[in-house]
Parts: C-alpha cells; structure tokens; sequence
C-alpha cells in the first residue's frame, strides 16, 4: 500500500532516501518531523518511508509539503531493539528497517536511514547491499566538530577488537569517506593510539600502523593520533578499533553533557549571572549549536556497496534531521561510486584490499 | 646536602610528601609554587624536596612559610622526559624521581609525587616499593568529577590490553583504592565495556565480567557501564584497561577543552555577550572551577606497597598541587595500610589474589 500522491515526480539530480520510520525509541513520532527538518532546508528531496502506515501518516499530515515529498510504504513488521542481530536478520524480511535497505539495493532510493537495532542493521546491510570487494568487515564512521574543521572517526563499534589488516583497511575506508564527504583529495589519516612514540599500544594497533606506513593509501598516513587529537582536528581521518572508538564516543558525549550540567547550574545560580545569561543568549544559542550532539547524529557503515546511515536510537527530530542530512549529502557526492572505484584502483594495485 | 631548617620539627601527625622538584616541564618552576598552594591549605603537610637545590632554593625563598615546612635533599640527577622505561630504570639510582621513591619506601615520607616520565615512574616504583603480594601488574588510577559524586577511574594508561584475571585484579584494586580515598565501606564497580549485554564487548572484558560476578569483591560489581557512566557518576569505580582508559582520558579531556573554546569564542563574539559574561563572571568562575582538569590531576600507581602519584608532566602549579593533595589525602587515610590488609583478606580466602 502506498500514498504515492499524484504531484511526487521524482527527478534525476534529486536525492531519495529510504527511512525505517520505526526505528528508535520513537518511530515515527521522531522520524517524521526529523525529515521535515531536512525537507524546509532542501525541498528536491524525496523520502520513502518504510512501516505502519497508520502510525506515519497522522504525523505526515501535520507537515503537508513534506507529505508531497514522501510515499509511505506500509508494512506490519519491525524489528524489536533489543533483539540478537542473528535472529533478527534471519526474520527480518519485510520488516521496516530491511525494506529501507532493500530500497537502496534496487536503487529506488539513494540512502538508507534507521535509528533501530544497530547489530541488526548491520547485519541486513551486509547481506542485502554486499561487502565492498576485498573489504574484511564494516565500520561505523562519523563526523565530529573539532576546533579545526571536524574529524571524520571510524569504527565507532560496528566491531569490537580487530586484526591489524583489518584496521588498515578501516583507514582506507575512513580516507575513501572522508574524500567524498568532505570533497577533498587527500585526506590525512591518524591511527588512534595511547602515545604518539613507535613503541605504544597493543599489538595490533602497533602492527595497522607498521602496515599503513608501507602501503600506498587514498590519503595521507600521519601516524599515530591520541585521544584529544579527534577535538582538536590534527588530522582528517582518525581510525581504531570499535573497542576504543565506541568508549571514546561515549566518554566524549559524557563530557560534554557534564560541562552543560555544570554550565546550567552555574549560570542559573545567582540573579547577576542569570542577567548575564539573558544578555549573551544569542551568544550561547550559536555556543549551542556548535557543541550540541544531536547536529553530528549519524553514523555510517562503510565498506559496502550502498549508503546506510544509523541514527542514534534515543534522540530527537533535530538528532534525527542530521543523520538524514548526512545521508543525502553522501548521497549528493555520490559517495558509492567514488568508494567502489577508490576500491577497484587499490585492489589493482595490490595493496590492501585483495 | 640538606636545607633542613632549625624549626622543621616533625610530628607523628604529620604528612611528608616526597617531591621529585625536577620532573614535568617546568620541574620546581611548578613544583615549588604547587606545593605552596597546598601549604596554604594545610600548614601540617611537610615536604622534602628532590633535586638541583641551587634551582629549588631560588623559588621557595619566595614563599618563607612554606620553606619552613621543606627540607630540600640536594642531587644533581634528572630523569628525562623521553628516555625509555628500562634504560631509566638501570640509570636511575641518585635521580630525584627514584629519591622521592625511595623517601616513601624508608618511611621518610608518606608519599611520592612526580610530574616525570610516566613510563620510569612505573618501573622505578614496581622496584622500590615493590607489588604487593599476589598481584600481576599496577594500575594508574584517578578520581574525576561526575555529574553524582565523583568517579575513580583506572586502568589509565600504565599498561595497555590486559588478560581477563588482571582486569579483575584492578577492579579489586579500584575498590580498595575507591574505600580509602571516598571513605565509604562498599563502594560500586562498573567494568567499562561498548554496551551493558553479556554479549557485548571483546574477549578479555567479557571473561572479567565472568570472574567478576563469581568471586568476592571489596565492593559491590555492577556489571558493564559505558563511556557516559564516567561522568554520570554510576558506580564508584569504572574498571577498564589501559588502552581503553587512556583513549577515554585523553578524549574526554579533548572534549572539555572544545567547549571551552567555542564557548570562549561564542561569549566574545558580540558587545552584549561581553557585558553578559561580566555580569556571570562569578558565576562562570565557579563553573569553570567545576570543569579545570588542573583540579582532578593526579594519578595513583596501584598495586604497589606505597603512595605513588603522577602528576601531569605539563601541567603549572595548580594543576600540580592537586597531585600533591591526592597523595596527602591518600596519606591521611591511612591508604597503604588498608590497601595491604585488605589484600591479604583476600589472599586468605582464595580469591583473585593469590
């Protein structure tokens, strides 16, 4: 069943992605208005929304310019949070979350996004749109602020501990990204490490980089990088495992929210700093805006033939908007193809990826 | 050579700390001007200081009170920022760093402190005041600030991947570490991990979470928490290993210095936020009170039979004397004492210690 309406004309330079409306601790509550957020930035494009049309369209119908710009496809299936990602990609046809993938596999959409089960979605991705050729395993990756530019980051826990091979290939794959989502030709790559001295780390982190210095790479190997190099943004690509990348991720988001605990209780304190808030508001919202989570909201898998994007389960429409954005606009720099030729010229050169 | 002075009269109340003067960037440029921040503090607290003492004397000439409450033990030997952890060791003998070490283990002080070479620091320590029995390897232990309390966090970086039983072993080592420094009987210990399921997470932190649910614990095993429990304040104790610390430390300390420049810069940025931030001034120096990594600097090497702590080697005075102040603090509850007996309670019921 679908709400195709009559003036959705899709056209060739527009984007369309594919949304698991069900995904998250929300569904559509979050996914619907996230898209509208995109939509009043970008009207070319399109959304395919996967899941109980029931539940989307009472939503849709609060924002009719976006509803123009979407079709709803209705399905009853959706694939639980907390299910095991082996059993949930054994049932997972027709759920919400595999049609949105399936949607970019048959080309109908571009990207596909969910703020569902993680294990589960890359899990689908893998079967439904393939591992890139010679690519041993997926990565999570993200952008973040940094105080120069931002920092593209991978594996943010799509794995655990890895294998040096494995982990160099995750620096191709994080410069192969870094080029198509930040449009540059040579992307600088650190290995994130707990020292910058040759003789730090675990074996494996020490083997990736023996490894990376060697090998001809799509961007610039810088050695190793420390955890306080991701803010600063020494390099454009900073690469672990998703062991160290997932802790880091979160420890980063516990600081931060720690800073603004504290920041609130400071500033709401006493009558004279609650003036001083008032008068610097503006000052504070752009502040906000800089540091706030939910504007870099999105990872993706990287190392298969097509966009997936994971939004953040529990966040809202703006967190959600982002992981959209950051969907489209690799979408935009046809980040699928420069992947597969980037990894088609280093697989004839016999590098990494054989 | 000793500046022992006519009225430094020891008392059996009394904390000596040992202060390696020269270590860090800017040796007794900081050490001096921190240990006085302390004294100001607390006139109980006696220092002897190790190191060159025609640049010691220079800086506590300024601060006459203070010298009354220092003995300066002269030597000419200085342990390199760069020199590697074994070399240092075998050269070490008469250097201020293994001095201060030594101060501690012939009872001359109840604690060292360093802004030295981390790596040396370690080893020279495991030498001199050697492991107590029973246990693998020290840990570097901290307390950082939560939005509940505080958090005791370690491994941070004295090893890198360790085995299943030796992550247990620092859980036992937190806990204790957790009772003398928090003052509490049961402290809560959380093993970081990518996610809180059993099934989550790489080998050597599943089969500790194994170990840890079995035995007996001077605190009470809360399971996994994640990179945001740190700052959350969830359990006392946040175990991991030092690979994972580090990158956890040193991102989070990123983190924290992000914001303070956008906020900085966001704050300056128009006439009004400018009067606003005089307004808040107060206000925001509470806050950023709260926030300064100066004030949680200091980390405790655990596992050994003695007071130990690493102060940041480019830290200032500040900074530095918070070093100072944990290992006083440890000193004044009695820590070395409650670590030892509690480790061999545990020897004796044939628990992880053994």
């Amino acid at each position: 069943m679908s709400n195709f309406t009559d003036n959705y004309t899709p056209e060739l330079h527009a984007i369309t992605i594919a949304v698991d409306a069900m995904g998250g601790d929300f569904g559509p509550e979050v996914a619907v208005p996230g898209a509208n957020i995109l939509h009043e930035e970008n009207k070319d494009i399109r959304f395919i929304m996967f899941g109980d049309e029931s539940r989307i369209t009472p939503y849709l119908n609060k924002y009719p310019s976006l509803k123009n710009a979407t079709r709803i496809v209705h399905t009853d299936k959706t694939i639980r949070m907390d299910e095991k990602p082996s059993a949930a990609l054994r049932a997972s046809k027709g759920s919400s979350m595999r049609m949105a993938i399936e949607a970019v596999e048959t080309g109908q959409a571009h990207a596909a996004v969910s703020a569902g089960n993680t294990g589960a979605m890359m899990a689908i991705a893998k079967v439904v749109l393939r591992m890139l050729p010679g690519i041993h395993r997926p990565a999570l990756a993200s952008v973040f602020p940094a105080m120069e530019g931002s920092t593209v980051m991978l594996d943010l826990g799509a794995n655990v501990l890895v294998d040096a091979e494995t982990l160099a290939q995750f620096a191709v794959l994080g410069a192969v990204f870094a080029k198509a989502y930040k449009n540059i030709s040579m992307p600088t790559v650190g290995l994130l490490n707990v020292g910058s001295e040759d003789m730090k780390g675990p074996d494996h982190v020490r083997a990736a980089a023996e490894i990376l210095s060697k090998v001809e790479l799509p961007g610039l190997y810088k050695g190793f990088v420390e955890g306080d190099d991701i803010t600063k943004g020494t390099v454009d690509v900073v690469v672990c495992d998703g062991y160290a990348g997932n802790i880091a991720l979160k420890t980063g988001e516990g600081v931060g929210k720690m800073t603004g605990h504290y920041f609130k209780e400071a500033i709401s304190s006493d009558p004279l700093a609650i003036l001083g808030g008032a008068l610097a508001f503006f000052a504070l919202k752009r502040f906000k805006r800089k540091v706030d989570p939910r504007l870099y909201n999105g990872g993706v898998f990287v190392g298969l033939g097509g966009i997936c994007v994971k939004s953040h389960g529990g966040t809202d429409d703006l967190g959600f908007s982002s992981a959209l954005r950051l969907a489209g606009q690799l979408a935009r720099h046809g980040y699928t193809k420069k992947v597969a030729d980037e990894i088609n010229r280093l697989m004839s050169q016999d590098t990494l990826i054989s």
